[in-house]
């Protein structure tokens, strides 16, 4: 770990350290002799370490552990972080401030008043990110959920019957099959073109197939805007055209786009628009939105009906397929606290695209290095195919795949498959030019220590 | 705010600067000039503040915004906070500290390995965890979940078809009554003795009910051990036992005791255990257990049985009603570290009561001051009554019910709802016998001011 790293974590847990004296000495702070020798000891530690940061010199240290078999984490002080799913979900500064200051259970709670729901909290202002969030997505309601898959199950919940077909990809993420399943729905797969699209074409013969089986149409079409798999993008737009002709409500999965790409609900003519806090919002799990027109909303905010046949309670206002309230405290706090900058990246998506681009057009400079995934590269994340270039040394190399890993690791480099030599993806989301230009450099350079072309 | 808490958070922020600067020239923090310059500044902020904390002597603080209208929070700094939901859900010094580290979406992912599911993820030990909850609460399978909400959603879902009766106490919160309603179950309401205790002698009656009326058993029973209006303890292991005899499935809704005071399903009988992270084990929101018995663990924990039509493609192990992972990142490693000490704490419950019962006396001292709960005390949550004490000085004053949270507000106390001066619930977990004791005097004092008579 990078020293610096390192003393910035243990500057930070003696400060907690002292804060929690605070908490147990609330409201009037005097301290015992023993909580002030105890404070005092934290600070004198916090001292030394400030005082060999200013000297930009420092001694040894021994963290390692938070707690327990807990490690520190330091993938992304220390490293370039290309996993694939984790990219568009790193948190702003903004949020992991947010999060100090509101990690206990309910703090988001605290000015909770009538009619007591979460989308109505005017303090901090999670009312009125709600409608930041329709507003971004170009759809008129929206609420956070507790992930993407939890937006998808509400829609399920609200629109299928036991029995009922809804139509996903071929390219579906399993937590949408799953959300359609556990309401007892069934999920159909929409086929792939030659070149790996779901079109509007396809979707309406999938819609036909659908009919003639089972003699009505499907109840909803959920597609991903980019799929999980290659990142390919797939014709949103074609889909919503579709399925608006049949009049089958059409959710646009968001979870690669939403947050890091500009999305227009309208524009694509989606009914509801499902995007993931964790994914790309630079938000910690679990997180979503959920968002949808005012036709929908009704029906899938429906507040709760029934009552109680002894006491005749109802529970008005509350949301039925979101059980009320769904995600408080630190998650949500640190989602609204990144949004400001998230708004803003968005509208340097195409930046983020001529970064991609570079770093592929320098990776399959490496002599058998391919790309999977639909060329030009649309987006960040992208599947490769290493089989005749780095799989080749993993046959002959004593640590088999894990070479590859190995030699990134030493690198500084992380977030890849261990021990993946064929296919793998990687994502460059957010990383600078610098980094861009060090992980280009870093491949090339593994690729020639190992007797590899580059052109 | 105390400047002590303001300057925590200032020096905190400062070091997560710090610590962006890393991220953002990460692998080999080469610093430009630019750079160096931003650090060296965040550093020598850092410094001034140090050396005001040593000398004990403090220069004033701007710092009120996290970000936007975020403002900082310093309810369990500044405060004594007898916040009724708030007070279980406090994180421990070893929860704030993983949050630190943890906050980015995925982190708790980068060690995912075969199967691909949260619950076998052995670094950071998940696993492990997941076994110590299911002991914990004397059961044979354990899951985190998204809030005990979804705990009651996931069994609901797993168990009732479509007007399926289930039966919930007539104190049941909203969101256990939601989750059945949103799986198209239909709660019905066992009743109340004259002690306002839900016994097993009523669930029967219930039952035999609910068999009359249908022709048909209830599908799930589901009562809290304690209710979150009074906080009474009901007859759980009654309830255990007639649920047994007729052979319906019981589910103990322990969101106030799973983490407070020690719960052993086993003993009492129930199939499913639920508890909430933020009400009850130092975790952030949104977060959840739900435990069950080998004999319910397929049931609930079913595992996804569709297929693609046309890729052939199916998802294994994923669990369908969890929709997979469930609680992923910083709240489960929140959760995960402050449970050697939630663990722990349980242990403690006895004491807890003792101080809660000490403040009650004390409480009551004040003429008029009356408890609605059930007497002695079994928990540290309380309904009181101060119709015939605070209230009728509310009606006299000028700022109303207001009066006495201003006066509260004053002595550093929150929690209670504003402007509430007849019923409201409190709670004194985990304060300090210290703690307590300011508390009581502060309110026998407030009584003073205003001419209550105080024993």
């Amino acid at each position: 770990m990078s020293i610096e790293t390192q003393k910035i974590y243990e500057a930070e847990f003696l400060l907690e350290n002292m804060r929690e004296i605070l908490r147990r000495t609330a409201p009037d702070h005097r301290f015992s002799e023993e909580e002030r020798k105890e404070f005092d000891e934290n600070i004198k530690k916090l001292d030394k370490i400030v005082g060999e940061m200013r000297k930009n010199k420092y001694t040894g240290s021994n963290l390692k552990y938070i707690v327990d078999k807990i490690e520190l984490r330091r993938r992304e002080e220390d490293f370039i972080n290309i996993d694939p799913i984790q990219a568009g979900g790193r948190l702003t500064l903004e949020a992991r401030k947010a999060m100090i200051a509101y990690g206990d259970g309910y703090s988001i709670c605290d000015h909770c008043f009538k009619p007591f729901r979460l989308d109505q909290i005017q303090k901090p202002p999670v009312h009125e990110f709600m409608e930041e969030l329709a507003e971004f997505v170009g759809m008129e309601t929206a609420r956070v959920v507790r992930g993407a898959r939890n937006g998808f199950q509400i829609v399920s919940n609200a629109l299928l019957e036991k029995g009922d077909v809804a139509l996903v990809s071929s390219l579906a993420h399993y937590s949408l099959c799953l959300a359609i399943e556990s309401v007892g729905g069934v999920w159909k797969e929409i086929p792939l073109n030659r070149e790996r699209i779901i079109t509007g074409e396809n979707t309406e013969r999938k819609i036909e197939e659908v009919r003639e089986k089972t003699g009505r149409l499907p109840k909803l079409v959920a597609v991903s805007h980019f799929d999980y798999i290659f990142a390919n993008e797939h014709d949103v737009y074609g889909i919503g055209k579709t399925c608006r002709e049949y009049g089958v409500p059409f959710l646009y999965n968001g979870a690669y786009t939403v947050g890091v790409m500009p999305v227009d609900g309208k524009k694509i003519g989606a009914d509801f628009i499902v995007g993931s806090g964790h994914k790309s919002m630079a938000s910690p799990a679990p997180t979503g939105i959920l968002a949808t027109t005012d036709e929908y909303a009704e029906k899938i905010f429906a507040t709760t009906k029934l009552e109680g046949d002894l006491t005749g309670r109802s529970f008005g206002v509350k949301e039925t397929y979101l059980l009320g309230c769904t995600v408080m405290g630190a998650p949500l706090i640190a989602m609204m606290a990144s949004f400001p900058k998230v708004r803003e990246r968005v509208k340097h998506w195409d930046e983020e695209i001529k970064k991609t681009r570079f770093f592929i057009s320098e990776f399959t400079k490496i002599d058998g290095n391919k790309v999977v995934s639909e060329m030009p590269r649309k987006h960040t994340l992208t599947k490769v195919d290493t089989t005749d270039s780095f799989d080749k040394i993993a046959k002959k190399h004593r640590r088999r795949g894990y070479f590859l890993t190995d030699e990134l690791k030493k690198r500084k480099i992380t977030g890849l498959f261990p021990g993946t030599t064929r296919e793998f993806k990687l994502n460059t989301y957010g990383l600078s030019w610098d980094q861009i230009n060090y992980l280009a450099e870093a491949f090339k350079e593994i690729a020639e220590v190992y007797g590899l072309e580059v052109r």
